[in-house]
């Protein structure tokens, strides 16, 4: 399982998004040519990928859905709740607060910490922001699993070694800056310029 | 260039940052395997992504920082300004209007609009929130390259039609649907779940 790479994990989000799609609409199976179809990739990808996982389909009649995407959830992860704690209460970290998408996911915010005093003992929805000087006292008596980094990226690298040191084992970095973990930490870095690059290349050709 | 898959380009923006912050440290010449080091690929794929666009490099000498870096700050439309369009002032919206990173790329918003009575006429910085009514004769007058999409998942492809209607020729969604876009206009979604779930993919393992 170690050795599945990051593109094929993103593949299993989309095949998830789209099954879910498919199980709300009352669609019993799917055949893996549909489903390469939607995903915009071959079928012969959806087959290797599925592959890694186990022996879903049946000839001729492709996938169930539900159980393929039961399957899915289950590798993802997505069988079980989240909690999170977020590092900058910022306008980007007030956007990944309230996105109701990851709550339907299971990802939780279950602390908010920030440096700003004018911050500080404000509330957003039920969740108080926290003095980032309490982190660590606050998360070694009640750990949560995934750090969330949208501070400053001068700040970005001390909070990580706070959170790991306080047992936290995956980071979610907004901050846009290369950032050091310990082996058993897993990292994902988002930069959200990325996308627009993506576009603007396509808009010079 | 037409046939430059999504992937190559994202490999771009990560030799754009890379070489970005070795030019700011005054390093001159850097070699593929070194640059896919940095990047977390192989060396043949540096070579071979750099080989789409022409002849960068010495052999025995790797390339040079700061002409390889302004080739690709080309090749990815970054040597130029884009104006943006918001639709949808909520919190997402507003961390994306403050998102340094964007300007420092040359992405502006120029406009923003939503349908909320009680934002429109307020300002973010110095720009005014108006009414999408105003955005077919707003934008027909003074056209932008980019839509950026943060209205709730229902209004998202009205809102793209209307994009479309007005020249609007690059779509970032980050509403969670699939749109719909003519030959011709560029569309990336942008799915910020897509990330956590492959930390919890990997911490699930």
């Amino acid at each position: 399982m170690e050795k599945i790479s990051d593109f094929t994990v993103r593949r299993l989000s989309s095949y998830y998004r789209i099954l879910s799609d498919l199980e709300q609409k009352k669609v019993l199976t799917i055949s893996s040519a549909k489903l390469a179809e939607f995903g915009g990739i071959t079928s012969a990808q959806v087959r290797k990928d599925l592959s890694y996982f186990g022996n879903f389909g049946t000839r001729g009649l492709g996938y169930n859905v539900s159980e393929l995407k039961n399957e899915i959830t289950r590798i993802l992860g997505l069988n079980q709740t989240w909690g999170m704690a977020l590092f900058g209460a910022g306008s980007l970290g007030n956007a990944l607060f309230f996105h109701q998408g990851f709550r339907d996911d299971g990802f939780f915010f279950r602390y908010l910490f920030d440096v700003d005093l004018g911050k500080i003992g404000t509330k957003w929805g039920n969740l108080e922001i926290l003095a980032v000087d309490k982190a660590k006292e606050v998360l070694k008596r009640d750990p949560v699993d995934i750090g969330v980094i949208t501070t400053p990226k001068e700040a970005a690298q001390d909070i990580v070694d706070l959170a790991v040191e306080v047992g936290i084992k995956g980071i979610l970095n907004f901050a846009p800056r290369e950032l050091v973990v310990p082996e058993g930490v897993s990292l994902r870095n988002v930069n959200l310029a990325v996308a627009l690059e993506s576009l603007s290349f396509s808009l010079s050709i």
